[in-house]
C-alpha cells in the first residue's frame, strides 16, 4: 500500500478485516506500506499492521511476495504509480478520484487494458458503492422497481474549510489534487448515480466558486491561494431522460459527511444520506394512496447486500465498512478472473464529467456535450 | 373574491379567521364572489361563506361597498382584472405567480404605481413567506445570525401527474397557465429565497423538460398536449457571493407538497421542509463543535412570528393559516397605508427570474444574467 | 358556550369552521358565551364570534335559542353545568376530563342516561381522537390490520411548568382541577389507547411524584401549595392480552406537546407524535424482510378520515382541526341521532382508569383490577 | 475466550482491533478460543482468528500464555467459568447479564473480590455503555449539565421472535438463559439508566408476560416450553426523584434493535435511539425559548469519547466499535491497575433490579425497594 495517512488507515483496515467478515478464495496479507518518511511510515506500519515498510513505491514493483499495490497517495501521484505497477504486472487499487486530469486517466485507462490482457486487474476505489445501501438501490434500480426514472438529486455537503481562517491545505492547490470539492467529492456522487442509474451522464451545465482565495499558510509564514473551487452546482440529463442535479461544497456550515442522494421513478422513490449509512429511504408508488409512504428500511438484514456478513438486524455498520467491502470485492476479483467495477474505463467516464463541469463553468455554464 | 377553486377556498378560510386570530385596525367583510358559473359560484358563497355572487368580475369594480378585490383564478387573467381593479381604486390581492408573462406583470406593476399615487395598494399571493418557520428564517437572516451566506438550496417536489395516465387539465396548457412547474411552485422558491435574502438573483441557468407530452383529455375524447414544463433545475448566484441551485417538479413521486429549504451561512445553517411546517432546522455554528447540530425548532412559541394569535407551544398549525397571516397582513397593510410585501414590483423580480430560466432552457443552459 | 380560556377559544374556532369544512345536516349558530366577567367574556364574544354574552349559565338552560351547551370551564365545574343542562333537555359537549372524581362523572352518565331517553345527546371532548393519523390508526386497528396487538405505548409530554419558578395555577390545585398531570393529559392518553384498542384497560399499576411541591403565587404575595401530581407512570393490561405503559409529564423539558403512541402487533405497527400531528408511520410486517421499514404516511389524502375536507395531499392540517372535526361529528350525531363517541359513559370508564392509577400509587403500587 | 456464536464473533473484533483503533499501554494477543465441538470451534478460530483451539474452558486456566479470559457463553455458565478463572488468577471479562440469579450473581462478586486483592480484575461486558453518543451523554450528566433530573425513559425493543412460528431457541429456556427479554436486553437498559444517572435504583414495579407460551422446536420434532418473559414493562425511582420507566420485548415489530432513552432535567434533555448510534439528541434549556431545540449532534468529533479513534467528523461508526472500546478500556484497566467498569459489583446490582422487577411481577406488581 502506498500513503499512510487518512485512506492509508481506512484501507488497512479493509484489508485486514475482509477475510475475516467474507469467505473469500484468496487471504490478502499486509507484506508492505509504503512512504517517503522512514519514520512515519515506520510507525504507520506498526499502527496498522503491515509487515514492512518501504520509502520508495518502486521497490513493491520488484519485490515477487507483493501481487497488489494499493494507491492511497494524493491524485498527482496516481498515474505515474498505477502505470507503472500494472506495467509491472501488479493488480492495482487505486483511490478516487482516479486521476488529475483526462489525459492522465485516459493513460491509465490505456495501461489497464495492456494489463487485462495479461490477467493483471485494475480497480478504482469509489467505495460508497459497497454500502449495503446504496448497493441495495442499484440492485432494486437494477431490477426495474423504481420504473422510468425521472429525476436524480445528489449532493455531497462538508464544512470542513468554512471557516476562512482554517489554514491551507494539499487539498487545496489544485497541482495536487487537481479540483477542489468538485473531484474530491463532487467525484463521489457523480460515480454513483452513474452507477446507480446503470447510464452515464450526456451532458452537464454548472458553476462553480471559490468563496475563500486565500487563506493562512499552516505554518504561520503567510497566506496561501487557494486554487481549486470550494464548491460546484450542476445539471445533468441521463440518457432515458431523467433530469440530474448535483451539488459538491466543502461549505455547507452543521453538515458533516452528507452525503444525499433521492431518485424519484414512476414506480418509486429512493433516498439515502451517508450521515445515517445504515438506512435507505423507498416510497414504493405500487402502495396504495392511504397507505403510501417513505419507509426507513434498515439495511441490516441477513439477506442484504454485504449485511450477512455482519450483525443482527438493527445493529449497523460504519463507514470503514465499505472500504473492508471494496477489498473483499476486489480480492474475489482477482480470484475469479472477474474484475469487479468501477473499472479504470468507468473511473475515466467520472474524470470526464467533472472535467465538463469545469469547462462549463468558464463558459458561461454553457451546456457541455458528453459523448 | 375571484375564482372560488382550491385557491378560492383557502383565501376565503384567510378572509374569515384573519381578524379572529389578530387584532385588526380593520375588519374584512366578505361581500362577494365571483364565477362564471352561478350555480357553482352560488354553492361556492354558501360554503365559503360569501354575503352575495356576482358572475361579471368587472360588476365588482362599479359596486362601493367592495374595497379589495381578491385574484384567485388562473394566471392568464391577473392582468386583466388586476390593472382593471386598481383603476377603478380597489385595493387588490392577486395570486402568484403574478402574470402568464413578464410584459403582463410590467403592465400590472404600472398599474400598482399608479394606484399607490392614490393610496390604493397592491400585493401578491406568495402566502408561504408567512409561516412562522420561514418569517423566523427571514429574520434572523435580515439580523445576520447566519453571517455571509455561501449557500441557497431550494427544492418544490409534487408528484401530482407523476403518473402518464393523469389526464390533461389547465395548468399543463401554457395558455392558461404560462409555465408548468417553473412558474406554479418554481415561483414559490424563487420567491421565498429572495425574500430570505434579502437580494435579488443576479443571473440563472437551467435546463427544464417535458417528461410526459401527451395526456389523455379528462373528457375521454382523446389526448391533449401538454405544453408546459413538467420539471424544472437551474442554479443561480446572489449578488453576495452565494451559489443558489433549485428544483421544481411535479414528478417526485412521494413528495407531495415538498417545498425544502437550506441555507448554509458561515455563522449557521437554516432547513425547513414544507411537509413539516411547523419545525425550522437551525445549526448554530458558535457552539462548540462537541455539542453542534442541527436543531429542531418548534416555530409554535408565543414570541416567534405569527405564533403568538394561535396555540400553546408545541400546537401546531397547518397549511391555511398562511393564507390567514396574509390577509391579516395585508388589511394591516391598508389601514396603515404602509403596504405589505411582496409588492406587484416585487412579483414581477420572480416573473424575470423564472423567464430567464426558460430562456436559458432554450439556449443549451447558457448564463442569463439579471440586471 | 361556558367558559372563554384556552379551550373557550379553540372550540369557538370548530363552532365557527365545521360547517365551511363539512358539508352538515345542520348549520352551527353561534348564540351566546358565558363567563362570570362580564367585560372579559364580553371581548371573547367579540375576538371569537359569539352573538351574545351571558355571565351565568344557568341563564342558557332558560333560553330557546339554545340547543347546545357546550362545557369549558375548570373540571369542578363541569358535573353541576353538564347535569343542569342535560336535565333541561340541551345537548352537552363537555370538555375532558369528564369530572374531577368518578362519583361526580357517575352522576354525569346517569343524568347522561336520562335525557338519551328523551333524545338529547351528551359528549366529552376528547379532541385528539379526531385527528385524521388518529382516526386512520384506529381504523386500520378495527379492521384487523395489525393483527394481535402485543404492546401500547403512550406517552404524554410537555414542560410547561418544569421550571421551578414557574407560578402557581389552577391546574396545580387539585380542589380545581382534581388531578395534574394524569388527569390532564394522562386522560388524553387513557382515552386515545382505549379507543384505538376498542378494549378497556383491565388493571394498571403506577407512581406519580410531585416533583415542585410549593411554588411562588402569580402576584407575589407567596408561596403556594402544589396539591396534584407533576408526572405519572403506570402500566396496564388490556383484555387481548396487550401490555401497555403510560407516561403523563409536565416535566419533560423540551417536549412541548409531545403525546406519542406505539402499537405493536402481529402483523404491523403504528406510531404517531402529536408535534407531527399530520404524520403516521407504519410498519407492514407482511412485506419481505429486505423492503420492510416503518414509513411516514402523510395522512392528507382525500381517503383519509377528515382530510378530504381540507387540502390537497400534502398540504397539513393544525390543532384547531380536531375541534372542526369534534364539532362537526357532535352535529353530525345530534341531526342523525345516532350520538358521536366518546359518549359520558366512556369517559366514565377514562376517570375509573385515572382513578385506579391514583389508588395503585397510594397503595405501594400495587394492580388495580378494573371490572 | 470461551463461546464462538454471536458474542465470540463481536469480541474477535474488539481483540482485533483495539490496539489498532487506541494506543494501548498492552497489546492483546489472540491465543486461543474455546468450543465443546472441535470441528466448529477450529472453524471459528480461523475466521476470527485465533492461534489455538481448546474443547475444554478448564484448559485455559492452565496454560501460562493466557492472561485473560473473556467469557461469552450462555449465562448458565458465567459464574462456574468466571469463578474457577478469577481463582487461577485470570484476568476475567463475563458477557451480560453477569449470571443467571443474585446468588451466582453474588459468588461471583465475592470471586472478584477475592482475585483484586491479587491484582486480578473482573470486568462485565455491557457495551452499549461504551459508545460515543452514551458515553457523552454520562460525561455532561456528570457535569451537571442536565440539573436536576426529572425522567429517565428507557426501552430496549426487539421483534425477531414475534411470529409466534419462529422456533425454540435456547433464550428462551429459563434455565440456560436465566430470564427472556428481561434479563437479555432489558439488563442493558438498566445498567445503560444507572450509568447514565451515577445513581441506582431505589425500588421498582413492573407486570411481565409471556404471549407465545410454545414453540414448535426447531428440528420438527414437537414443541416446547417457552419458560421465560417475552417482554416486561415496569416503572422505578432514582434516589434524586427521577421517575424511570423501562420497557423490554422482544415482540415490538418493525424494532430489530431499538434502544431508546430519554432523559429530561431541569436544565436540558437527552435522547438517544440505537438504531441510529452516531446521533445523540440534546436540548439545552438554557437556550431562548425562539431558539431551543432538540439538536441531533453526530457524536463523531476528534473531541467526543473514542470518536477521536476513528475517522472525521460525519463519518460513522458501528455496532461492532462498542467492544473495540470495551477491549481497550478492559486492557488499560489492567496495565493501568486501575479496573474499567463495570465491575462485577456493578453487574450485580443490575441483576438485583432484574430480580426486583420479577418478584414484583409474581407478586401483583407490588414495589420491591432495593436497599
Amino acid at each position: 500500500m502506498v500513503g499512510y495517512a487518512f485512506m492509508g488507515k481506512a484501507h488497512s483496515v479493509g484489508w485486514r478485516m475482509a477475510h475475516r467478515a467474507f469467505d473469500l478464495p484468496l487471504r490478502p496479507e499486509m507484506r508492505a506500506i509504503v512512504g517517503r518518511d522512514r519514520a512515519g511510515v515506520t510507525a504507520a506500519a506498526d499502527e496498522f499492521g503491515w509487515d514492512s515498510v518501504e520509502t520508495d513505491w518502486r521497490t513493491l514493483l520488484t519485490r515477487d511476495d507483493i501481487d497488489v499495490v494499493d494507491i492511497c497517495t494524493p491524485g498527482d501521484t496516481h498515474a505515474e504509480i498505477a502505470i507503472a505497477a500494472l506495467d509491472a504486472g501488479k493488480h492495482v487499487l487505486c483511490e478516487k478520484p482516479l486521476a488529475n486530469s483526462v489525459s492522465e486517466a485516459e493513460q491509465m485507462v490505456a495501461a489497464a487494458e495492456r494489463a487485462a490482457a495479461r490477467g493483471v486487474q485494475a480497480m478504482c476505489g469509489f467505495n460508497y458503492r459497497r454500502l449495503p445501501a446504496t448497493a441495495l438501490a442499484r440492485q432494486w434500480i437494477a431490477e426495474g422497481r423504481l420504473g422510468r426514472i425521472y429525476h436524480v438529486r445528489a449532493q455531497y455537503l462538508q464544512d470542513w474549510i468554512a471557516d476562512p481562517q482554517s489554514p491551507m491545505v494539499w487539498r487545496l492547490d489544485k497541482n495536487r489534487a487537481g479540483s477542489g470539492a468538485l473531484g474530491d467529492i463532487g467525484a463521489h456522487i457523480v460515480d454513483l448515480t452513474q452507477y446507480l442509474m446503470g447510464e452515464q451522464l450526456t451532458g452537464v451545465s454548472g458553476i462553480t466558486t471559490t468563496f475563500v482565495p486565500t487563506r493562512p499558510l499552516a505554518d504561520g509564514s503567510g497566506t496561501g491561494q487557494v486554487t481549486v473551487d470550494d464548491a460546484a452546482v450542476f445539471v445533468g440529463r441521463f440518457p432515458g431522460g431523467a433530469l440530474a442535479s448535483y451539488e459538491a461544497t466543502r461549505f455547507a456550515v452543521g453538515r458533516k459527511n452528507s452525503l444525499r442522494l433521492e431518485i424519484n421513478g414512476e414506480r418509486g422513490s429512493l433516498a439515502f444520506d451517508l450521515e445515517s449509512l445504515n438506512d435507505l429511504w423507498w416510497y414504493d408508488n405500487a402502495d396504495p394512496a392511504t397507505e403510501a409512504g417513505f419507509r426507513r428500511i434498515l439495511v441490516t438484514e441477513p439477506e442484504h447486500p454485504y449485511a450477512g456478513a455482519w450483525w443482527p438486524p438493527g445493529h449497523g455498520i460504519g463507514y470503514e465498512h465499505s472500504f473492508v467491502h471494496e477489498m473483499a470485492d476486489f480480492v474475489t476479483g482477482i480470484a475469479t478472473g472477474r474484475p469487479a467495477s468501477p473499472t479504470f474505463a468507468e473511473a475515466l467516464r467520472v474524470q470526464q464529467v467533472l472535467d465538463a463541469v469545469e469547462r462549463s463553468a468558464a463558459a458561461g455554464s454553457g451546456w457541455q456535450q458528453l459523448s
